[in-house]
């Protein structure tokens, strides 16, 4: 019997304990604070915006949004960061994307300060992550928020079989790193991957993130498998939908999230919760 | 038939470019320079120690080499970093595995100048090889030679399925990353893995690092696979051996690292090729 894993009902539980940790630091003087940059008006952009603000408010949280006009340039991005990474009320900065073309990401990606690196994404708290460094860094919010629910659903990766399907740096790659440092054998699939389908058909947890909608069905997943669907894509129809066709797939997997209502709310609540541990570590220092 | 990779030849190969360009840095001033960190008197550790000083200096380099007591500090240790870091006759500072119970190594991993990390091992820069950041940054040498070495023989990953066993700082994580940026298929296998020798014969590219002596075998190989031994053992007689079974293995292999005279020779001659560039991109600053 497959078993559909609930990423609202595991989100609402991070949040529960996010909510606390908030309520915690600011008996100590300490309010978590977050600043969403965006430049642009990308409308997608916009609602994840509008709802990252929205969450950290109800949580407690103090949230900064700034929205800057397509047109900013480079140099203009950057004091913006400059200014949050001088700004003590602000824990986690956070640059929308995607990000016009006269901006060049990889630079602002490094600009911000990796104590405030809300996403995970500067090489340095990446190259924690893939060295498995001591101590304490943010780790990229989706695949920490899948690694949550395959706890929370009672899936151990030591010595499993996992295939993550995508190689993005928000993903993909992050994925992998998570999953071998939790003692799974992973591979990393991508565009480049011949036989791809007999290589998703492998794995014990099988994490598809590639933005092709329904690119895995049934057919393609080993009976019994733990399947997360990263995708966010729209169907022919302008629904929402997955890099899953979930109706073939939830006929042989074991455990398997839908979308929506699987990685997506749990992103969001994990990027609070990293939000508050960057304050808590900010305040121990 | 089987085609023995020469990695002495290769590694002469790469560093009479090395020469050429220490001799170009020459003509503008700048020679290039690697400090070398030894803490205590492994024998080991000493003879690569010297074999690297050796080396630095017949390719016209300045080379320093500094042996610190067993009894160093944590604090001395790094007082030495920061000398160096701060030293512009210095491009690249290496400070020598493994170092006594004292020393807390990931700090001072982290306190080398990531623009003088000649080992490539800074999160930063381990960061940035796993998501392919623009720019120059250094690499691991001994998967980087690798790498050269595939290149040399005509190995092209794209589109392959490479397996890479073990998963150190040093060469398994490293080395799946330059595989998966170069578009092939890779798996990290490690101890945990389940049914490691079926896995290994999926492998068209198959490195092997793990300490134990002729762990993978002929009948674990792909027929016509590219085998690299990244080993450095000892066999029941003292005798320098491989990860590998190179008798077995080279009956299947289509390529096939020696050890000695694969691996070893390339990971000196590459370690010097980034302390080059690690000077040329400091005066290009």
């Amino acid at each position: 019997m497959t078993e559909i894993i609930d990423g609202k009902a595991v989100a609402k539980k991070v949040n529960a304990v996010t909510a606390k940790a908030v309520d915690e630091l600011k008996q100590r003087g300490v309010q978590p604070g977050i600043a969403v940059v965006i430049v642009g008006a990308d409308p997608a952009s916009q609602i994840y915006v509008r709802n990252k603000n929205r969450k950290a408010q109800a949580l407690g949280m103090y949230s900064v949004v700034r929205e800057l006009p397509a047109s900013t340039t480079q140099a203009e991005l950057l004091a913006v960061i400059a200014e949050y990474n001088a700004d003590d009320r602000i824990h986690g900065i956070l640059v929308q994307s995607p990000l016009p073309a006269q901006i060049n990401e990889p630079l602002i990606t490094m600009a911000i300060d990796p104590h405030k690196d809300v996403d995970g994404f500067h090489p340095t708290n990446v190259g924690k992550l893939l060295t498995n460094f001591p101590g304490n860094y943010p780790v990229a919010n989706t695949p920490r928020g899948i690694m949550t629910m395959l706890a929370e659903y009672g899936v151990d990766p030591a010595g499993k079989t996992a295939v993550v399907i995508g190689r993005s740096t928000i993903v993909g790659k992050p994925m992998a790193a998570l999953l071998t440092n939790a003692n799974a054998t992973v591979t990393i699939a991508h565009s480049r991957t011949q036989n791809l389908k007999a290589l998703a058909k492998t794995a014990d947890i099988l994490v598809v993130a590639t933005g092709i909608a329904h690119l895995i069905t049934g057919a393609d997943i080993k009976p019994g498998a733990t399947v997360i669907d990263v995708g966010m894509d729209r169907d022919e129809n302008g629904k929402l939908t997955g890099d899953v066709d979930f109706e073939s797939a939830r006929q042989v997997a074991g455990l398997i999230t839908p979308v929506p209502g699987g990685v997506g709310p749990m992103t969001i609540a994990t990027l609070m919760q990293t939000t508050v541990e960057l304050a808590k570590w900010s305040d121990a220092e």
